[in-house]
């Protein structure tokens, strides 16, 4: 029995263990790995919910969808009602998205193996993991690299884990965005640059999504001036290292984060993002599952 | 072909044969049952969808789930022609939860088996087996027991079935409520007397949900002074019997009908009761599908 | 890799081609397609969604159930990214049902398979065959036949596209409505006649679905009105010929477009329409994965 709640927890070991795994199942690995899993989205996803289904179903496991619109949640039934219900059925494994910040930790006693699929505005372990694994696929190591991190450093899910994982396995990490969307506490991990300095020197251009279904706060400037500010238009593009990749965790606004001809260009690794998450979560739900 | 509709149908030696059913496959057994089930929730579940699906999974059914918000019924479809179309594809069992009391009614010669999940505030017939089979489990007989059904006895869709089976099977019945949740047709299963007599003498308390979604008039009381009134207290189970036993369909209303700390004591088999349901859920499927 | 998106795009052979490897299906023949197949219908649907559903089943196919209501679509995903994602992780066939009439154009080119399943007013081409199957399992060719189709000729679905089938085969084909569902475009395919010379010399009585869902302008008429001026009414159904057969796509509005009572008649192959539609369907996916 095991949890994997968030990415502080885990040891750089344990990061390039889980690395090792994902990339091994993609070269083919088979392993059967039974287990009743129930999946529990609070919020709304595609590719998450469906990138863990399709490495459940890989795993050979018994896969339970929750739908959370349909279920005793609508009664008042709380969180851990349903997951002390889920146990007594038979789940073993709970793969949750929920929109509390810390919505696991009454629930790392009930005997079931938590897996944190995004948490509030707190993390989004499973994406940051697959993050890390397509730039180690891409350069072989962390130790040479400058990244940029681009956009709502503050509300994205996976900007803090991902500062944190890069320091910790030796990358440079640039901060970059609207001053906002910026606190003093990230200094510990990354460098405010500006965006032109950042586009130019770094080998993987990573780009947050600016979550406008989240906020309430009306975002400080339009579209086309986020795009212009803060934005991977064409012409940035062009001033990137030839070698340099683009990284987004979709879904992407297209030509607000970045320029609609970029999404599929061959310097971005956003469809191979999406490969990738297939393979981390096998790994993820194979090591909670072996404890 | 065969049907499960109410519990009223069900003869003593039927319903201990169910239960001796569910007993066999929770120590072990394992059995194929082939066969396409649809589950059919026009209402909101957690526990009941879930436990049939673990037990559909468990028997090697085929199982699709209707999911009535994005199916025809939106296009004004009645429950007879989705049901036709169901067998038309080949389903041959239909587990269904729906809000009207003899929903099944018309469904009874179409071809298919009918296996009901809930119906109004009629019936619940596998919720009230796999309580005899907790029941059962726990204490060997019923002839020798005192079972308080203690709360909402009117709109509770396992009060009534459970009233009537806990009577044929021998067991005395103590109806503890409100005197608005109070019928005299009750009398026939049971006697009417005050919660703190039924508390001390019985040796199964079995709360009854507040269902606070289903009536429209505003309950009588606070939620406070229903627990005060009502509700299963730490005081009150001080003086419960020390072999007896506490159940509860769930969702609990925490702090309503039962302190939160005894949700899971050492007397409750509220837990029990929902791990019960897959293996009785089981023995029912099987129990149609061999007609 | 291929494409199922239209029946314009299908020579007759091609038709009689999948009517003989449903009629294969139907008598028994078992085959084993594997692939990730993924069900997107932004369109309410009973009978197509579970009928492709069951065929995937058959089929031995991994389904995916893509949720529109609670994917990322509520953030704004367009098809194509959603797409895009499916195939990214291992999806290699998309059943799509959307009500863009074309929205399938900017797919064509992702890298899988595109299955329609209902698109806009425009074509229903997966009902349009399992109905060319009914008829010719029924008659066992389409030369000789007169087929009436009766209703709303013009936002229907499945009405454009049996026209054009049922000439192209061969039958005669008689249009049958109020004038404000005809359009002399039709003219190509069919004769407009009145709804008692139809039903007199016609093989095939097709009844379209009244779509009170779909459109937005009143109806022209009570449903009693349209029922008795274009419905099959008991009295009509005595003068069809003896051996003439009675259709439609469903959900039928009993006592709107036909009698109650004639639903599941003798003459009626409503409910096969509906069991063919499962080997239809696995007849199509076989189709388009072996390109």
């Amino acid at each position: 029995m095991g949890h994997f709640v968030n990415v502080e927890d885990l040891s750089s070991n344990q990061v390039m263990h889980l690395i090792d795994r994902a990339i091994a199942y993609k070269k083919g690995e088979v392993k059967h790995v039974t287990g009743h899993v129930v999946n529990m989205f609070y919020e709304n996803s595609t590719r998450t919910k469906h990138s863990f289904e399709m490495a459940q179903y890989r795993l050979g496991m018994h896969i339970i969808n929750f739908e959370v619109q349909t279920s005793s949640v609508q009664k008042g039934e709380s969180l851990y009602d349903s997951l002390l219900t889920m146990k007594a059925l038979g789940v073993d494994t709970a793969v949750i998205r929920h929109f509390d910040d810390n919505y696991y930790e009454p629930l790392m006693n009930l005997g079931i193996n938590i897996v944190n699929a995004g948490s509030g505005c707190g993390s989004h372990p499973s994406q940051s993991l697959l993050d890390m694994m397509t730039i180690y696929e891409e350069f072989g190591n962390f130790e040479s690299l400058t990244v940029a991190i681009i956009g709502d450093l503050v509300h994205s899910r996976v900007a803090h884990s991902n500062m944190q994982l890069l320091k910790a396995l030796g990358a440079r990490v640039l901060l970059v965005g609207p001053e906002w969307y910026f606190n003093e506490r990230m200094l510990q991990w990354g460098e405010y640059v500006d965006i032109e300095t950042a586009i130019e020197i770094s080998d993987v251009v990573m780009m947050l999504r600016v979550q406008l279904e989240r906020h309430d706060d009306v975002m400080l400037m339009s579209a086309e001036g986020y795009h212009e500010s803060y934005g991977l238009s064409l012409e940035r593009q062009k001033r990137m290292k030839p070698h340099a990749i683009i990284m987004h965790p979709a879904p992407v606004n297209r030509n607000v984060e970045i320029a609609d001809a970029l999404v599929e260009c061959s310097q971005s690794r956003i469809v191979r993002q999406m490969e990738n998450g297939v393979y981390m979560r096998m790994a993820i739900l194979e090591s909670v599952m072996e404890g």
